[in-house]
C-alpha cells in the first residue's frame, strides 16, 4: 500500500502491578473465593449477561460483585435490582482500567470472604484493562456481533489475555456482516487456548455452557496452588 | 439502595496538553486546514463512516487521513483502498488514546499543507481520547444503536467535548432496544450544545446532513481565528 505511511509513537506509562496481581489471586484462592475480571467494548452486554449467570448461579453458590465505573452506579445498581446480590461500585476517577492496587484496596472496603464467587465488572474498553493484572483467577472477554470480526486484528492484547471469548448477542447475526467462522479463527491464532463460545444474554444461547466451563474451573482447579 | 456501596478510587496521570492543542489548531487553521477529530467504541463504525464521507467530499476538496490503532494498519489501508486518498498510521504504542504532542510529531511526517480537511480517526474508546485535546477544530463522537442508550450516562466526558454526536446503524434499530429520543435527551442534558444526526454509514442515511454542518463549520468559520 504506496499510500499508507506507518509511524511509531511509543510511549511507556503503564507501572508492573503482577506482585500485587499474584497476592490478591493467592488470598481469595485460600479463602475459597474464585474471582473472575469480565472485560469487553462498551455496549457489548455486560450487564446483561451478569445479570443472567447470577440468576442461574446464586441458588447454588454465593456471588459478590464489583463494577468499575467512571462515575455512575448504573450497572451495580441495575444488577443488585435484578439478582439481589450485593455489589460494590468503584469508581476509579476518570481513569480508563482498574489495576490490582485498587482491586486491594476495594477488598478492604468489601467483605468477601463468604464468597465463592467474585466478579469484577471491568470499564467498557479494548486497550487499557487488557493491559493491567487486576488479580482475577480468569479473565472473560464479551465480544459482541455489532462491533465486527475484526476486532481482534485491531485490540490483539485483550484476546491474548483472555482466558474465555464469549461472542454475545449471536442472535442479531443476521443483521450484521459479522463472519462467526472467521472472528474465532482470528481470536485462535491470537490466542490458540482460548475458549470461544457463541451466546446471546438475551436469548440465553450458550449460557450453560459458559456455566459449566466456570464450574468446573472452580471445581477443577481447587487441586492448583496461586 | 442499600446493597449498593461506593467507594471512590482518584487517581491523577494526565497531563495537560492544551497549549500544544491551541498551536496545532492556529497552525492548521492558518494554512487553510480544517481538522476534525472523529471519536467512537470499538465497532461503531467510524470506518465506513469515513469512507463513505471522503468519497462524497474527495472530488471537491482535498483530504488527508491520519489514522490511530495500537498495532494494525488495517483501517489506514482500507480507507486508503476504498478512497484513494492519502493516509498516515499512527501507533501509539499500546497507549488508549492519542494526545497534541503525538499529533504535532505525526504532523513533521505528513505534508498537510495542500489540505483542505485533516481527520483524524482515533481510538476506538469513550474514555481515554476524551480527555486529551488534539488540536483538532471539531470532535466529532460515532456512536452506534447496539452500544445501548445508556452510553451517556456511562461515559458522560465523551458527550461533554464533542461538537456533534453521530447516532450510527439507525437501520439496526427493530432489532435492539434503543431508545432515540432518550438517547438525544441523555447527550443535550450533558451537552446542551451538541448537534445530534441519527446516520446509517451502511444505507448512507443522515450522511448528507452531515456533510451540510461539516461545510457550514468548515466555511463560516473561516471568519473565527484559531
Amino acid at each position: 500500500m504506496k499510500d499508507v505511511k506507518v509511524i511509531e509513537i511509543h510511549e511507556s506509562v503503564f507501572a508492573q502491578n503482577e506482585k500485587q496481581a499474584d497476592l490478591i489471586r493467592k488470598k481469595l484462592w485460600e479463602q475459597g473465593t474464585y474471582f473472575i475480571n469480565v472485560m469487553s467494548s462498551p455496549g457489548s452486554g455486560k450487564t446483561t449477561f451478569l445479570t443472567e449467570i447470577i440468576n442461574m448461579l446464586k441458588q447454588k453458590i454465593s456471588i459478590g460483585l464489583m463494577n468499575v465505573d467512571i462515575e455512575s452506579d448504573l450497572d451495580a445498581r441495575r444488577i443488585s435490582e435484578k439478582t439481589g446480590i450485593p455489589s460494590l461500585q468503584i469508581h476509579n476517577g476518570g481513569l480508563c482500567h482498574i489495576d490490582a492496587d485498587m482491586v486491594s484496596r476495594a477488598l478492604i472496603e468489601y467483605d468477601t470472604k463468604d464468597m465463592d464467587l467474585l466478579i469484577l465488572e471491568n470499564i467498557g474498553n479494548l486497550v487499557c484493562p487488557a493491559e493491567f493484572d487486576t488479580g482475577a483467577h480468569k479473565n472473560i472477554m464479551l465480544y459482541s456481533v455489532p462491533e465486527g470480526d475484526d476486532k481482534p486484528l485491531k485490540y490483539p492484547l485483550m484476546f491474548q489475555v483472555c482466558d474465555i471469548v464469549l461472542i454475545n448477542k449471536v442472535d442479531t447475526l443476521p443483521f450484521f456482516n459479522f463472519d462467526l467462522e472467521l472472528a474465532i479463527q482470528r481470536i485462535h491464532s491470537l490466542n490458540p487456548n482460548a475458549v470461544v463460545i457463541p451466546i446471546s444474554a438475551r436469548t440465553k444461547e450458550g449460557l450453560e455452557s459458559f456455566i459449566t466451563w466456570l464450574k468446573e474451573h472452580m471445581e477443577g482447579e481447587k487441586h492448583e496452588a496461586y
